[in-house]
């Protein structure tokens, strides 16, 4: 496994993540997104279309980044970085949100909060590498 | 100005910041850091050298992104994505991350630590894009 116990914590933790991928011109997209882990894989959901799947459809490199809230012994922020290969899966983007949601926005949330949602695509990255600060990189 | 009010409130609350520069190979390279404003410039102190350093003087395109802990009005968390272009100033990064340590430590912590902290460097980012979720893309 490259996500050990501490890593898959940090992750699965509800705590909002940093996904970056590539533009065309070589410079970075950030969004913040919700996201939680399938064994070595980060799952990400997304209704629409939008930059940062027509980045990954093109350069499938992408890195995910959480802030833990926890300190180490010299009273830095703990924040793990994992770099990963993604691949678009087309569908069940709303029934993933729905089960984040619970962990983001509260146990009741009912999310997406229109109707008829569409059906999205998961963006899915497995994991090759594992940075930051913290106990994921021993 | 690129960054407004709002922006500036956001990049100088003392939250983490992530920076993201970008790798020889054209991956992403991301650390989480203290920053804060000076006019449309955003301030990053580092003591030593590191890969952020030589990625910033080969490649000057840095992306510094705050979650400010706000949500939108269908409750959404807010967060500024700041693009920009970096300049590294020799020395000055003791003085600056004590300044900075204030609001992100405490106000009476010393930092650094250590009693003779080498001169280090600036990464000052001068801002020529912002986008995110929230009133600085207005």
């Amino acid at each position: 496994m490259v996500l050990n116990e501490a890593a898959q914590a940090a992750l699965n933790s509800s705590k909002l993540v940093h996904l970056t991928t590539i533009n065309p011109d070589g410079s970075t997209q950030v969004s913040v997104v919700w996201a939680k882990t399938d064994g070595d894989d980060i799952l990400v959901g997304h209704l629409g279309s939008g930059q940062k799947l027509r980045n990954l459809g093109r350069d499938p490199r992408a890195t995910v980044t959480v802030i833990t809230g926890d300190r180490n012994e010299i009273g830095l922020d703990e924040y793990i970085v994992v770099h990963g290969l993604a691949t678009i899966e087309l569908g069940g983007a709303p029934e993933l949100l729905q089960d984040l949601a619970h962990g983001y926005l509260g146990p009741d949330v009912k999310f997406p909060p229109m109707p008829d949602p569409p059906p999205g695509s998961i963006i899915r990255i497995t994991a090759n590498r594992v940075g930051g600060v913290g106990p994921w990189t021993e």
